[in-house]
């Protein structure tokens, strides 16, 4: 769109910027549903601004009452001042993720480093409860950190809890981590998260749909969840009681088909009630660590999750036909042929048969006329047997 | 099948004995898969012995060595000493679901007044780890308890750990509940289980496909898991190390087509990790009381689970359009129109408007001119919004 509006508004010239544009309508509206929503996707942000202005949207809405207030050479020297850079749709930097929202923001204020392009491919989201136990916030820096250690980018709601256990986690292993924020960038909310709000700004980055100013409202917070869930892969939840706002996260990210993942916890547990429930019956990925949240999100191929299985033992290579007899074979002292052959409910040809292949396989030595089963520290790695 | 074989067998006539047959049967051979069950499948069982004593059978097998030594009717005083009543195929409380295995006992023997026939209806395996943790012990026994508060009954194999739990739970609320034993009816396997074991013959049932005097070896236990598996509706594993026994259960479940369900627990301790595994790759159900076990495995229309949700609250009656309003509305002191206005980006008609719905939802309260919220305590119960 490249339509110049000639237009001024709150004493600076629009012209052709979409960007701008984009910028004022922040300031206008609410994010998420509305009539806004709908006039930027009808018009284009320029247009619908032009309407606006001209009277032509809403005329008690509001977004035109907002528009008198407004001092847009004020907000702009105050994203210079703090380095905010804007990001529209379109842009190479823009999380192409928010775009199948229904609502998507107008634009998306930025502070640090990290390259958001990166979310859609690389970008998890890890949230969960603020009230959370020590065994979540455990769960959740470790999954973190390993997340970080594969190349991925742990995105999250720098709340208490689990929220910030992910964001440390990632730190801790110099990872990169992205905080989504229900306030503007100016604003450190919760207050006791400065220092590691500074610090993600640092090395990855804060971002919000808000303008410099605005406060952190409840309806803010459910519309800050749904831009972590639409940017990244899928979202894992860690911990979440049965009415917890990690699950409107995940509501959003089953909605714009993004995988949703939980983390189990005891059933004795209030939050992980909410986890167990998705898993249940929405239909959740359960995972255990983040070898597990890659086995399912991880690009086809990238990640080849090895099968878990404990350590081959000799044991495993005992043909079924041996295992009775097996069994039937003393620790310490050795049990001679018709003992074991009554022990086992063999014939006394088929026990020695197979004594002797077990003898084979390592599994059991002989001494005079007695059989007794090697002690496995001195047995030979076991051999796949054909 | 009325076969008069006059035969005799170990010093006893067999004649038309079908169920003398089966008894000769599982004394000749280890019960599981094997050349015996073909024989018995193929030529039925007075059949196939009929077969076996005329030496037209596997001459040098082991089933044929055992001719020999036997003296049923020792067998047969010992079995009714101990009151042990044997079922077979076709008998009214024959637990119809092992006629679904591929190697079904020959017969079962039982102690305990508990009716078997209601197994395959309402009767529910929970199993898990011996090495068991508090957690997993207490889950589970408070698991079979409200299982048997229902009317199930508990099925499980009297060992250490999960087991031990589930029996326990059964019985300390005057359930019936079930073990299956890996060892013959007069043992007591483990030896620390004697009084938990006496317990359950006294208002359970102990079974057994093993005859009398038959010692517990490794092969057996995973014979006996099948049995578990088989006749009841449905397996719980409570917590499973990666290689445990009660997989092995499971893993039958499966194959004969019961429920599969486990209950998960901290992804940090060993003993999940086997659950967590099985809901993760290879579909098993996530179950965390006994409500969710009833909700997968009770009969259609018997057990109808509600949904699961927290406490309704006043908020949730608050519509889309007035939730930013009532976020912004203070909790004590109250706020002016304009205040109110200015935070919520609402304009001074749209604020009054909303400010009114929430006074008739009984959320806010208006003194002068200025609002604040109802406490919540002196808020009438939530209505259903229009």
């Amino acid at each position: 769109m490249t339509l110049d509006t000639g237009l001024t508004v709150g004493g600076v010239g629009v012209g052709s910027d979409e960007r701008l544009a984009r910028i004022i309508w922040s300031l206008l509206t609410e994010p998420g549903p509305g009539a806004a929503q709908a006039w930027v996707q009808t018009h284009g942000a320029l247009g619908a601004l032009e309407l606006l202005v001209a009277g032509e949207l809403g005329q008690g809405s509001a977004a035109a009452g907002r528009l008198d207030g407004l001092d847009v050479a004020s907000v702009l020297r105050g994203l210079a001042r703090l380095r905010v850079r804007v990001l529209i749709p379109g842009d190479r930097e823009w999380p192409v993720g928010l775009d199948d929202l229904d609502d998507p923001p107008h634009c998306l204020y930025v502070r640090g480093p990290a390259d958001l392009a990166t979310l859609r491919e690389r970008g998890i989201a890890l949230v969960g409860a603020r009230a959370a136990t020590p065994y979540g916030t455990t769960v959740a820096r470790r999954m973190a950190s390993d997340l970080c250690d594969r190349g991925y980018t742990v995105v999250s709601g720098a709340a208490y809890g689990i929220d910030a256990a992910a964001h440390e986690g990632a730190l801790a292993v110099g990872g990169t981590t992205v905080a989504a924020l229900a306030c503007g960038l100016d604003r450190v909310y919760p207050a006791g998260h400065a220092d590691l709000i500074g610090r993600i700004i640092g090395t990855g980055a804060v971002v919000s749909e808000l303008p410099l100013g605005w406060a952190p409202y409840r309806q803010r917070f459910l519309l800050r969840n749904r831009l972590i869930a639409a940017a990244t892969v899928g979202t894992v939840v860690v911990e979440a009681g049965p009415r917890s706002g990690s699950l409107n996260t995940a509501n959003t990210a089953d909605r714009v088909c993004r995988h949703v993942a939980m983390v189990p916890g005891p059933v004795t547990s209030q939050l992980s009630v909410g986890c167990h429930e998705w898993i249940r019956t929405r239909g959740a990925s359960l995972v255990t660590d983040a070898a597990d949240v890659l086995d399912l999100m991880a690009p086809l191929g990238e990640h080849a999750q090895e099968e878990r299985r404990a350590p081959e033992v000799a044991e495993d290579a005992v043909e079924e036909f041996d295992a009775t007899l097996w069994s039937a074979v003393p620790v310490r002292r050795g049990a001679d042929l018709m003992t074991l052959a009554a022990a086992s409910g063999l014939s006394a040809t088929d026990t020695l048969a197979g004594l002797g292949r077990l003898v084979m396989s390592g599994l059991v030595e002989r001494r005079d006329d007695r059989w007794r089963k090697v002690p496995a520290a001195r047995r030979a790695p076991a051999t796949v047997a054909g």
